[in-house]
């Protein structure tokens, strides 16, 4: 982190008391924007505007430079174009203005011209101890603080609230706040970050972490720019108890396939980043309706404390779809207790039982209305005290638009909301309040709620969806630390692979299970080991120059005599020396193993973030299915089951297929010791790959191990 | 269907000029909303209400009994309660009342007595010549022919419109009717078909089909009552150009994948009605959204003509999230044209490239407007002129919710609209228009829009499924022939097995390959027929009263030598006649095969659907992964083709695990033979299943058949 981004001058920036928008012009849309954002967020510090020429600007009188400020703004918002912005920041320093966004382009995204002067940028505001956002920069806004250097339009009424979110898009900012606004979302700090040449989005989430405004954390992402800053800030925010949900562009099927089947296009790739995103309890999300939905769960409602769902609506259609959807996001739907089911049927149809999930129907509609409580109400109320519940999903705060004409049924609304307010927060289990669909919270029902600090979830779609992400989160909050992240720091030498021989040393000498098996120089040793290690056996030509035995007749399977093994001996030793160019370390007799199953454990090192370590089963699971689970290093033996977990060929391990079911926990940790060995190997690491990891019940074995390093062995022994 | 149920009859019901509301009382919510709902669509004709004590009711004098009516009402809307409601009937058939709504509940839903009733309550309407939707229904409402019978909250205001709606849940119409609302997606029908103890969803959409004020059909389904009417009409929605588009209710991923592992569970099964709409060339989603975003799409713009999609976009973070969607889609985003992108870059700054997805950039913000159009309507231009391109996304309608004050641009706006209409009109291709967000069309973008019949489509995520969905519609639109849908004449026989041998005869006398194999009667005719079919061979004791040979030892696998043949055989024999409990038919010598893929092709017959073929690959991928295809019979090669292209599994046939790649085409023949051949069976047909099927390259052979019949062979032969 850039050594001026402290916490203070972080929060110093995104909360400044008087602004000047230098390059101030009516004519510019952006201008207005500015101007207009003001009002939006009830802004009642100065806004002066800066301009060589104009005399007034927004109505207000212009100074020609920051320099002729009767006193130094908190900000300038720099809107004047690309080639005078590094004369602002002169002007800005001499006036003793100490933050700063730039809005012009032309900078890195224009090529290396343009990033050598978005370089001189930073170094000038550097000099001059000025925070910088941007370029390429539309600003922020920040509604505790009621300010907003924002040249984007701002959806009205822009709602105050938990969730803070930053954006890698400029233009996004907007439409998040416009489905903020309609759902009735209310936000901290929206800001966007440009080409982040200063605060990077990683420093913009440690600010939202210390927000005190900030209880969930919004971010849109297209990279992760700085992952060491943004790792630690994520376990700041699993330690102050605010979850991080993600929208992350850049996923492509074809992509993330490739990168998961070969070693070498890990590199950079959407997994690798969905990878850290999972061992930082970070929520992934799939659209920006899901993100602000999850969000909003999380900023307002209670959490959810586990899987059992009580489900409360009066719609049949709507249970079948919530089961549906419980379905996938993994989520149980219990009976309900005796006792909860007999109160529920005092308000059902005398034909209907109480079942979960629960439609009240419209038998109540058939009568006269003599409550203020409706049935879903009565229902609601006596499902939060069903012991055998985690959670609640309510679907019938179903308020109207517009406050009924009629006195009465006013009356009895404003008396049901009241009641509901009070259930909402006295009830033992958290109560989540879902709408039928994803339509505007407006009128009188947007008013009745929003005082009240009552959400509702957009739509049984996006609700579950939230409810499903909350879930997952609560069950890992808490729990995280941050992998250890981070470029290399010195340049890879050429690749050295190591012979088979010297990385099954390596494994073994780790306390880690390799095949047994023998090197041997002579036919005859050849037939002695096998015979040792018990018929059939594998014989393989063993030198670091050798990495793709198979293919060059170099390897020799499930040899059954004596007579085979010696045969194959010279064949393979002759294969191996003519394919090597010469001597060859050695013909490795190995023991064969049949059934079982077997998995792909490789470490791999991305250039940005570190050493990955890729967990799948062989054969199509990994090649055609592309099932395969990611982590950062290092990763624990839990870590390790939790991505055997999240296999989908899980199953297979388990014994579907007939076979003994694998000792997971056993698997586990040779997995996480194979992690840890590749670590261990710190910045040699180029690949460690055990392929075929071998399982059967509690026998794990290595069958085949290849290890490249980054400078020759024998120097770094 | 029923005879009552003309084309005719259902027009007229769905129309009615004149209603009166049996029952209707000022206490009731029901009543209430059918009050309510009179007006919101406009409805001009008497809406009389009738109780034997009410004077009045909705502020309208009533009548006491339906008999007291000076002339006949088109309909009548009994709310009366259950015991009350056959004697309705008989007023409204004296009264000359055609066609009736019941809302009472406690019929077929509450079990054999209420069933009994039910058929009771439809027995009446049939001798009255009355057609009946319900009991247990709230209604419809048809805003083209300005009527509401309707006991439920019509969110205002209600558009009119090209989409059709019928649902299986009486409450979820008025949420439906609230995302159409907020989405100013407009409706023709609306109905709820209640218990569908006459009028059932199929006949409904047979009508919607008919009715010229609708478009595009959707459907809320929890099941489908009449499959064969269903599919007719189907087929005719196809022949108009009518889209159906459906969300149905009841998936479970356990469900379904039990369903594909075992042959027994598929009836009934959401994974039977599932291939059943895929035939139709149903549009299946997931979510109420999901549902009336796709159908707007397909009643209000014109559809896509294929895969090729060009973007127009003002934001680098929607187009990111456009190019994720158009991958999971299937879609395409060429590069334009060098013509098209010139045009493009006139309004670019000077460093930005005219790519697909486009972003137009806020460039133009920077200084005055000079001109109603905006960059992105200047990019749109360009675009849809692009010989390259299919269809093109315009996320740049983007109008505010009130008219500008300033009446400069208002006039701008006002003009750009005018151009945006004419341009979209006049496109060479599609142009589809899609929000940045899901939010309320509102205020004046509304007004604007609405008349001028411009749909937005409601944010990335549901514009992108909507547009994929609508383009693997229009790609096998024109081409749907019903399947031989239907329930079983007969109720089947006790299942009699057929041995191996007649199971092969029957495939082989069809034209079916057959791997090479010889009934024999001794060791001295195995041996002679292994030699003569070439080592190694199988050996299978045979017998229709052997249904899981391996399982007792009736099996030998991969003989290689004459003697392991004859030791084989006599092993396998007796473990057969034991297993059998008597004399067997003989012992089965085949050809073994090795490599290649094994395939499952399996017809199974649902008892209201009828056969059902099965398709998938062997091992984990229907087991595991429940990676199976399911059409209903016929299913002819093409269809076959397309149920292979629908495996997970396809790129193991296609030869990415290093086999030879199978001829598709050979393989779709085969697997429509195979279920041509269970066709043929007809009403005695039980099961038919060829597992393995094994291809390699163009090698197909059956490697096993077990065959399933309703009555002994004997007889039926």
């Amino acid at each position: 982190m850039n050594a001026l981004l402290s916490a203070d001058r972080l929060a110093e920036f995104f909360a400044p008391r008087s602004i000047a928008v230098v390059g101030a012009s009516d004519s510019s849309g952006w201008c207005r924007f500015i101007a207009a954002a003001a009002p939006a967020v009830g802004y009642k510090g100065p806004l002066i505007p800066v301009h060589p020429v104009h005399q007034t600007v927004f109505g207000k009188p212009a100074v020609r430079s920051l320099r002729e400020l009767a006193e130094p703004v908190d900000l300038a918002f720099i809107v004047a174009p690309t080639a005078a912005v590094g004369d602002v920041l002169d002007d800005a320093a001499a006036a003793g203005v100490r933050n700063a966004v730039v809005l012009a382009s032309g900078y890195r995204e224009t090529g290396p011209d343009g990033a050598a002067q978005e370089r001189d940028l930073v170094a000038r505001a550097v000099a001059h101890d000025i925070v910088l956002l941007g370029p390429n920069c539309l600003g922020f806004l920040n509604t505790s603080a009621a300010v907003a250097p924002y040249a984007l339009s701002v959806p009205r009424p822009l709602q105050p609230g938990p969730v803070g979110i930053a954006l890698q898009s400029g233009a996004l900012a907007s439409v998040l706040l416009g489905f903020a606004k309609a759902r009735a979302i209310g936000v901290s700090t929206v800001a966007t970050v440009g080409n982040e040449a200063m605060i990077n989005i990683a420093d913009l989430l440690g600010h939202l972490v210390a927000d005190a405004a900030t209880r969930v954390i919004c971010l849109f992402l297209e990279q992760v720019t700085d992952p060491e800053v943004f790792a630690a800030a994520a376990e700041r925010a699993d330690r102050a108890g605010k979850p991080i949900v993600v929208l992350k562009a850049g996923t492509s099927p074809a992509g993330r396939q490739a990168a998961l089947a070969h070693t070498g296009a890990i590199a950079g790739d959407d997994a690798v980043v969905d990878a850290m995103l999972r061992q930082l309890n970070v929520i992934r999300t799939t659209s920006i309706e899901e993100l602000l939905s999850t969000a909003a769960l999380l900023g307002y409602d209670r959490w959810p404390r586990g899987r059992r769902m009580g489900v409360v609506t009066a719609s049949g259609g709507a249970c079948d779809l919530i089961a549906d959807a419980a379905a996938t996001q993994g989520l149980e739907l219990p009976a309900f207790s005796a006792e909860t089911a007999a109160a529920i049927e005092a308000n059902l149809p005398p034909f209907a039982a109480a079942r979960n999930p629960l439609d009240v129907t419209g038998y109540l509609l058939a009568n006269a209305r003599t409550s203020a409580l409706t049935s879903v109400d009565r229902a609601l109320d006596a499902v939060v005290d069903d012991p055998g519940l985690d959670f609640v999903l309510f679907s019938g705060v179903n308020l109207p638009d517009v406050r009924p004409p009629d006195p009465v049924l006013a009356g009895q609304l404003d008396e049901r909301i009241g009641w509901l307010t009070r259930r909402l927060e006295s009830a033992p289990i958290p109560v989540i309040p879902v709408a039928p669909t994803c339509v505007d919270v407006a009128g009188y029902a947007r008013e009745q709620l929003t005082p009240r600090g009552i959400h509702l979830l957009g739509g049984i779609e996006l609700g579950m969806r939230a409810i499903g992400n909350a879930v997952r989160w609560t069950e890992r909050a808490g729990t995280v630390s941050a992998p250890g992240v981070g470029r290399r720091s010195a340049v890879p030498g050429a690749p050295m692979p190591w012979s088979e021989a010297e990385g099954r040393k390596l494994l073994a000498d780790a306390g880690l299970p390799v095949v047994p098996g023998e090197l041997v120089q002579s036919a005859a040793e050849a037939t002695q080991a096998a015979l040792r290690l018990g018929l059939p056996v594998a014989v393989k030509a063993c030198s670091a120059r050798l990495s793709h035995k198979s293919d060059v007749g170099a390897v020799a399977l499930g040899l059954g005599s004596a007579a085979e093994v010696a045969a194959a001996y010279q064949r393979v030793r002759a294969a191996g020396e003519r394919a090597a160019g010469g001597g060859i370390d050695g013909v490795l007799v190995t023991a064969m193993r049949a059934g079982g199953v077997e998995l792909l454990v490789g470490v791999t090192v991305d250039p940005a973030f570190g050493p990955v370590l890729a967990v799948g089963l062989g054969g199509i699971w990994v090649e055609t299915l592309g099932d395969a689970s990611l982590r950062l290093l290092p990763v624990d033996a839990a870590e390790a089951g939790q991505m055997l977990a999240e296999l989908r060929g899980l199953p297979v391990l388990r014994g579907d297929r007939g076979g003994q079911p694998a000792d997971l926990a056993k698997l586990a940790k040779v997995i996480a010791g194979i992690g840890e060995l590749a670590g261990d190997l710190a910045d040699e690491l180029q690949a460690l790959e055990v392929n075929p990891l071998w399982v059967t019940g509690d026998q794990i074995e290595a069958l085949d191990v290849l290890v490249i390093t980054g400078q020759e062995t024998e120097l770094a022994a």
